[in-house]
């Protein structure tokens, strides 16, 4: 196959087979696709459209270009969940100790955050002690013994994936759903669980801006796993105010212990209820509706919380946390953002809040920044709430006071009072299988 | 202006203003625009097309990418011409020398040929003596004293179109007729001349198929020199069969020679005389019927063949040619085909005698092979022309033996014998102005 065939083909907007994606994407990562054929192929792909089987094969051929995690080394079924990224989002912290309690396997392989998305691997890094780049060996062992285990990508888990998306970062082919949809799911194929529940995101703080648009991604992605022998599920949530109350590194991981002492913000818990009992249900353990009451008591119980300080010590870190939070790393400065009027509190601009955290020292600008495990933005109000003049909105931490005062006029952005009370929306917009 | 915004409007359809175009011509040619990012353009520009003040604004910043020749340096007024290519196409040698006696001048660049179509200045070498690599000094002083010069392009003329084009080769992005306009319009505008007659050929010989695409195309080339202050004209020429009888270098500049003395091919003296007169028209010689019975006259009175002499004299060449074509190369190894029947010829494939006269030797399959100035295909015959089995269609010389076999197989694919008369077709489809 002559690339530059390959490439007008899609440019006059026919359909590749599966063996001439396969041939282009294994030319690719073996270097034979020079980057100014790859960009003009991914530009006609991105005004073309792909078809679902063209981002099938695409997928699978990213999924197969490098490294994939072995399952069948594992004993019993596994599952994992993805999340698109949103602010304030540390529900792998919960749902996998979660899951893991209810007797399902946890391999998750796990990013680190770029921009105003955080990434769980810098979650867990924050923790006194934890190692998160972790051997093959140790990787499979943990899973083993502890049921449950998260760890930083290997180098060479889905390089074509890296190939394309570092072009399309600069191509402007980026926001395209069939691109998009293959990107995470040949991450996720290549970490092998037999079962995955994605939660989409939509609204400002979100990728996907829209709701129609989340849905229409997450049900390609859904269509990708069950086309590859995988049981799917896909929960389009709104991400337009942030996620609970903390973004940041250990402030998150606070509310994330928080909820599996059975305390902290409700949106944080009754989505990761929601995904853990989905993903106990395609795993076989019943009816959604028992998984879910399963899953409520896994909390309540504590054994949830119990399972996330097995992990702790298995990598290497301080289990004591889970019943001290104040072990995790504190900040030396805070701000704290009061209310200039009485009102309603309206949606909190998550997009905001996000890059508030970002500038405090959460999160990189570039990947090569380091991060402030400390840093990070605390909400003291939900949308919908009602405050008067004076009452504190949000606190900010920093270790870097200049950092807390740029971060300071990106938090007041956030924030709009309103006259009228705020109409609750919910929190889960729908269910694609 | 960030380069990922310009691929981006372009993506969605936008129009580009003039100044972000040039913005993205100039950093390209300072090698600030990676060429990923230019491709990724150039594929949503083809796909979304080019407004006609895009293609302008493109061409101008083309254009003025490099070095431009300076026609205020020359006294009188100047007319240039230019194919978009064919078999059989040695117009330039015969039309130059016909303006250039009616008191207009003729500063031309011309390129080597590359693939089936040959280049002006392949035939000049062939002619033993010639120089085709003149310095500024030369080129200007011999506009100056002879009234015409054809040169080799300088290096740095439109490098901005060196770029895009090395990229649309191999990216699927040629055949846009936006991209495809700006190219050879930039490099006639960076040329300076003030009148330029296009020749846009259209059939199995030439770029442009149909004839409908090859005025859709004449007529944004000619849009874009008016936009940029020239007089313009494009004829829309027939090239589904070879112009005149011989296909190669030497064997074309015979033929050059020939109609030049009033003999020659009717087709080749009719092109030429009717673009001769009008860029003596454009140049304000009179009515076009005049200046056709001017470019007649000179013809006819020798005047145009001496014209040839002196510029061949002027670049090193040996004059002598004009009156004995036995100086220019001549070929060790000739085969002829022959008509296995009788009857009509038919359309002589242009593209396929192309192909015959390249492998013979007389074209340059990749930039750097060597050309044997003697190869190429003469016709025996022209399409309509009553044959019958065993008379000769065509002769292929060549110094080389194992080319000339191999250049058989295409002249053969060429020809076909009809038992119907031809009805014959003009050679001069349309005029754009």
């Amino acid at each position: 196959m002559r690339i530059s065939d390959f490439i007008e083909k899609k440019r006059d907007g026919g359909e590749h087979t599966e063996v001439e994606i396969r041939t282009f994407i294994t030319e690719m990562v073996r270097g034979n696709v020079p980057d100014y054929m790859v960009s003009a192929w991914l530009m006609a792909a991105f005004i073309r459209g792909l078809s679902h089987s063209e981002t099938v094969a695409l997928t699978m051929a990213m999924a197969e270009s490098g490294d994939t995690v072995d399952t069948s080394r594992i004993d019993g079924i596994t599952a994992d969940k993805h999340s698109t990224g949103g602010v304030g989002d540390k529900t792998s912290l919960i749902i996998a100790p979660i899951v893991a309690s209810a007797g399902i396997k946890v391999a998750k392989l796990s990013g680190r955050g770029l921009g105003i998305t955080g990434g769980t691997v810098d979650k867990i890094a924050s923790i006194p002690g934890c190692r998160t780049e972790l051997s093959t060996e140790e990787f499979f062992s943990t899973v083993d013994r502890v049921g449950m285990c998260i760890s930083a990508q290997s180098g060479n888990l889905a390089p074509a994936d890296k190939i394309l998306y570092a072009l399309r970062d600069v191509t402007a082919t980026i926001d395209s759903i069939p691109l998009i949809a293959s990107s995470i799911m040949s991450k996720k194929l290549a970490s092998g669980a037999e079962c995955i529940v994605l939660d989409v995101k939509c609204g400002n703080g979100a990728f996907m801006r829209t709701e129609e648009k989340a849905a229409e991604l997450a049900q390609v992605m859904v269509d990708i796993g069950k086309s590859s022998g995988r049981r799917m599920c896909a929960l389009v949530t709104d991400m337009s105010t942030p996620l609970g109350l903390a973004a940041g590194n250990a402030p998150e991981v606070r509310e994330a212990i928080d909820v599996l002492s059975g305390k902290g913000p409700r949106d944080t818990r009754e989505i990761c209820l929601e995904i853990a009992a989905q993903m106990m249900y395609l795993s076989g353990k019943g009816e959604l509706g028992s998984c879910r009451s399963q899953a409520e008591i896994i909390i309540d119980s504590g054994r949830a919380k119990a399972k996330l300080g097995e992990f702790i010590s298995a990598i290497g870190g301080d289990p004591r946390v889970i019943e001290d939070t104040s072990l995790l790393p504190t900040a030396e400065n805070c701000v704290e953002i009061k209310s200039l009027s009485e009102g309603f509190v309206k949606d909190i601009n998550a997009e905001m809040i996000g890059r508030a955290a970002l500038v405090a020292g959460a999160g990189r600008e570039t990947k090569s920044d380091a991060v402030d495990y400390a840093a990070g933005v605390i909400l003291a109000v939900k949308p919908g709430d009602k405050v008067t003049a004076g009452d504190t909105l949000c606190r900010i931490e920093a270790s870097d006071r200049d950092k807390l005062m740029r971060a300071e006029e990106y938090a007041r952005a956030a924030f709009g009072i309103s006259d009228e009370p705020l109409e609750r929306k919910p929190l889960i917009l729908r269910t694609v299988v």
